[in-house]
């Protein structure tokens, strides 16, 4: 079996392949700015999950390097449409495709690699290509749902804790746990085993999520990669948020509430503000513990996997990979 | 055999159903403009397209819906995303979504239609399903690829006729061809007559579209509802302007560069100006010549037609409406 280090080596390879690939394509003006977002990076950890979950059934990874181009691809025309919708300054420290060509450029770019996608996927020569194929555009579409509610709830200050776990499930999660079973299809694994993997993936990433909420309150800045508090700033409706104002007492709401009207405001008092507060009520304790929950969900179906453990355990090594992924 | 009036109907009821039930599908502020878009209306030409075909080989087109409904809704994210990147003020007597509600509501609404065609041609459960998808996709990807040229063309003086038949090709004729060969494959017609179907409709979609230049100009202005000349106040290159130049001599090709560099003019006055040159070198005369060469390229692949002749006559009707379809 292929090491997680080494199934992140074989992938980016074969992305850079596409991407000079794309670098050839007409009109360059849609296909340039293609590659430019592909070529990123990242730690293409969607398009790993789904070969090494592919690895888990077969000797060779090769049948589901369609499956994990078409994540990588998809993923990837999500971050840049998203990067119109929410204004970003910065991707991976690069400018977001929109600002560094323009936003027609970025919607119609975006447009076509929603649609390579498919046609990365469409390479699949399986039996069950039909059935990969309903998997990921059913994802894609929870995807764009996810951002949605996410969109919504800017302008909402009566977000639940249930409404927020149901939006992290469609925006991340689900993806994660596509990548898990697109894979396992692509190696014909037995149905209820693919099922099984898509439970784990999914249990994972709701914890990914919200462990990234709690890093942007409680991390290492040098480490992040970003500004410590950016949610905070922009008033986001993390779990860290929708607990603390679970838990609060009226008095402590309110300045919540205040915090969150306030047009204009000193950035690092606000961060402090909030941050004291997320203290006072032991917001990070419970976030952990919340986190191990889902871990431990997906441990547990970890358990049920029917696979030896000797090779189902790298499932454990991924898990500590999302978990531990930016410090 | 159905008539095209009664496949209109048909698709029509088809399509209201999905909007009704698009209406109830949460979050609302992401279907809610999926379904005011596709209740835009308009002739529904391409999923006719898909259900004629269809019933070229088969007494019921059931078989075609789904193909027909993933082609309307992809013809409509693609006029919802086109009018953000165009700044279109107006879409068929109404407002296009991103100005009734606004941009990231159509950046996002748009890529949800365009992953709700895929799901609708899943529907499809023939054993040509992956073929269809195949096909679908590659035409998705190529009408990007033509808007792509076609914006590109906005802000070059150098376009050649060629450049622009090749851009048509892609924005206009090739998703009118796919519609005629996916409704042929959803009825397992043999490959051969799926394929002149294709071309049948690929020269078809030429014609419909240089015909679109042509009205532009030179038509009734309240019979096309909107403004005449509006290609020529907005520097369109369409095939009249791109001949008009080939044609004309040094200073009237100066004179029509000058329009074209002007920022400010009176509207009226430019397009009674470069319809003036259009008239002096027979512009009107040449390009329904050309219109016609390409209707004729048409009639002869429909000879080729290995289908009885009461059968495929309805392919002439489908002709007759696609080409008179304005005036």
């Amino acid at each position: 079996m292929y090491t997680i280090n080494e199934l992140q080596s074989f992938i980016s390879a074969e992305i850079d392949k596409e991407i000079s690939r794309i670098g050839q394509a007409e009109p360059k003006n849609l296909y340039e700015p293609v590659g430019y977002a592909l070529g990123m990076g990242g730690k293409r950890l969607r398009p790993v999950m789904a070969l090494l979950s592919c690895n888990l059934f077969s000797n060779t990874v090769e049948n589901a390097i369609p499956a994990a181009l078409a994540i990588e691809v998809f993923h990837n025309f999500t971050l840049l449409h998203d990067d119109i919708m929410d204004k970003a300054e910065i991707r991976r420290n690069r400018l977001p495709v929109y600002k560094k060509y323009n936003e027609n450029v970025a919607i119609l770019s975006g447009d076509a690699m929603s649609i390579m996608a498919y046609n990365y996927l469409l390479r699949c020569e399986s039996s069950d290509t039909a059935q990969m194929i309903r998997l990921f555009s059913q994802t894609a579409l929870e995807v764009c749902e996810g951002q949605q509610l996410d969109m919504d709830f800017e302008s909402r200050t009566d977000v639940s804790i249930s409404e927020y776990m149901n939006m992290i499930r469609l925006k991340t999660a689900v993806l994660l746990a596509c990548s898990l079973k697109l894979g396992a299809l692509a190696a014909h694994a037995p149905a209820k085993t693919a099922d099984l993997l898509y439970v784990f993936g999914l249990n994972l990433g709701i914890a990914f999520q919200l462990q990234d909420d709690l890093l942007d309150v409680f991390s290492d800045q040098g480490l992040l990669g970003k500004r410590i508090g950016g949610d905070i700033v922009s008033n986001k409706k993390t779990f860290l948020l929708l607990k603390a104002l679970e838990l609060s007492d009226t008095d402590t709401q309110k300045v919540i509430q205040d915090w969150l009207g306030k047009d204009r405001f000193d950035a690092d008092e606000k961060i402090q503000a909030i941050t004291g507060i997320y203290n006072n009520l032991n917001i990070k304790e419970i976030t952990e513990s919340f986190i191990g929950d889902f871990y431990q969900s997906a441990l547990n179906v970890y358990e049920e996997i029917d696979l030896d453990r000797e090779v189902k355990s790298v499932l454990l090594e991924l898990a500590e990979v999302i978990m531990k992924r930016d410090h």
